[in-house]
């Protein structure tokens, strides 16, 4: 079977860009990829686009044609949905389809425009992701599923909220030399306890803020790249989906992401590893106590071992296995429908030796983690460096 | 490399459903398919599922999951985007998951619920499709722009009112027998051409009603249509997607529709055949004009020929080569983000002799055409019967 290798990767700087449209965003991260990836673009036999609120921030659907021309690629495009997972949507569908020989070129992109909408229409955009009757006319928007989902681990398994500061401090101190992230300063565990409460007990400081930005790959098969004599050091050996209910008062337990638990089995077992293998992970922190879950549902902490991991050390820069070595959403910023790519660029440089964090990486296999929604939907991905 | 075959179709009425939620819709089309297939539930490892407007219909985006626990299936589940082409978008990436060895049993769905928006705010929702810089703040609807189509044809290949009024006339005589269908009544030249004008050339019954419906499948691999005995006498053997401009004015000509053209070509080519093999057709006619340029682009008219199609007979039950039986999109009804899948589902009926218009089908290979906007992205399927 073909293996998917990422032949080139591009990123916007993630931040609030209120004089550039999504299609401006997209165009600087796709052509940054196909210049990083010297592959010809009209080469490029589709687009794979994540996108979450388009039609809500630019009135815009129908993107997958938008951005195809916005970077001069005249190949079939479509969009892809899963609300905060829509970039792993696109990521994982892409890899089907070069293993299925549907193609050998794919670009995969991702981007947002989200500040343009204000916090409160944003986060009402946001909250199409819940279960509009019966979470969002209850009053549910995120900050407030993931305080009861912080609340529900603390009285099950323990932690506290100075617990999931240090995942803050540890992803803002991260994000410092990542050119791309939004936040590039240091913050302390005083700075997180002492910002103002969002939805107890998180306070803003746990939050990912609102993100404008854009990311983009190249992914071509082995084949494609021998053939072409294309430099394309990591490959992706790995990709799983899992799926659970969408609302929260669905699910069996609010102490575990099944979801996550089972796209990272699948993920592994389609790579041929465990979780003992990986050395390096890119997860979904759009709130400190969702990094926590991340991380055991990846199976790199026991239940009730996550929430102290970044306070002991064992996430950080130095530890046993660096968690969000790019700043992660919650420093380097989150414009949704990027986030799912952004994650494998980030993965990208880190493996191939070209991330200002790469130093910090102590192995070869790397994983992805995009989570939608309080966890309905979830990507795990599995990078090798290969050459 | 893997066969996929059509296990199992299911659909609701499509028409106007004011006490329905598109989940409600969705559920009874994917139980339907589900006991059609006689596949378990719990066998079921994905859901492509197509969508276009339900953020702004129902405040609801990351529908994958929602539309999973409707019908009761545990599994990984994605929503796709490509405006009126959200259907065939989760088709073709169903067939290329199975084809992928991703997994050997897949639900594919599509619904919209649009009547509760009203017309106006449906047809705001729809404009969506196209470019809102360049083509909606300039007033362009989509009657609006498939209207410059129609006069930009008569003026360039030929061809007047009368003319498309066929085209309706015959897809409301197939809608008749359709159970399914919004619109089982017939209607006459003279009815057409006397109907209100929408946007000159076209009048009302030019157009596809405002639809709330939903239209499912079940897919699996042939090994395992093997494996546990399941009927499934329907083959996907072509998939193909093309890609243009999203405005048109960005289009080398307004004469033609180059994506519909590359994506026929692209799934000839997969599934080994030429037009001339196709037997029966059910193709995009949001407006009448649009099922014109579907048939030359699917290459059984030449340019200039497909206008008076419909009028010389040659599309209707008994003519060489019957288009929409299903009644299309302009009789049976058009739930957009169900049409790509719907139309599927017809051509399954059809092929496998349970449809009430299967006694005009004289062959076994039929295709499908579901178009995105004014045809900035276009999907063929190829259909043929195995058994």
């Amino acid at each position: 079977m073909t293996t998917v290798r990422v032949a080139g990767v591009g990123l916007t700087h993630f931040g609030v860009h209120p004089d550039r449209t999504a299609r401006d965003l997209f165009a600087a991260a796709g052509l940054a990829a196909l210049a990083d990836a010297g592959v010809p673009r009209a080469d490029v036999e589709a687009l794979y686009y994540g996108n979450f609120i388009g039609e809500l921030a630019e009135h815009q659907g129908h993107q997958g044609p938008l951005m195809a021309e916005a970077v001069g690629v005249h190949a079939p495009a479509s969009r892809f949905e899963n609300a905060c997972a829509s970039g792993g949507t696109a990521v994982r569908q892409a890899v089907l389809a070069l293993r299925s020989g549907a193609a050998d070129v794919v670009l995969v992109g991702g981007g947002e425009r989200m500040n343009n909408l204000g916090t409160a229409a944003a986060t009402g955009a946001l909250a199409t992701a819940a279960d509009d009757l019966y979470e969002v006319r209850a009053g549910v928007t995120f900050p407030g599923a993931y305080a009861l989902m912080a609340r529900a681990y603390f009285a099950g398994l323990g932690g506290d909220r100075e617990d999931l500061a240090h995942v803050a401090v540890k992803n803002h101190a991260n994000a410092v030399p990542n050119e791309y992230a939004q936040f590039r300063r240091e913050v302390t565990v005083e700075d997180v306890l002492g910002s103002p409460l969002l939805a107890d007990p998180l306070s803003i400081y746990d939050a990912c803020p609102l993100t404008d930005g854009a990311a983009a790959l190249v992914l071509v098969s082995d084949d494609y790249a021998d053939e072409h004599d294309v430099e394309a050091p990591v490959a992706i050996t790995g990709s799983g989906q899992g799926g659970d209910s969408l609302a929260l008062q669905d699910r069996a337990s609010l102490l575990a992401t099944p979801a996550a638990e089972r796209a990272a089995a699948a993920a592994y077992a389609d790579a041929g590893i465990t979780a003992d293998d990986v050395a390096v992970a890119e997860v979904h922190d759009c709130f400190t106590i969702a990094e926590v879950m991340a991380v055991e549902s990846l199976g790199f902490f026991e239940p009730g071992e996550g929430i102290g991991a970044a306070r002991r050390g064992e996430t950080t820069r130095d530890g046993r296995i660096p968690v969000n070595l790019s700043g992660g959403l919650k420093a380097k910023g989150h414009p949704v429908g990027a986030t799912g790519v952004s994650q494998v660029v980030e993965m990208t440089r880190l493996l191939r030796g070209d991330h200002p964090n790469s130093d910090a990486v102590d192995g070869t296999t790397g994983v992805t983690h995009n989570a939608g929604g309080t966890g309905a939907t979830a990507f795990v991905h599995v990078l090798e460096a290969v050459a």
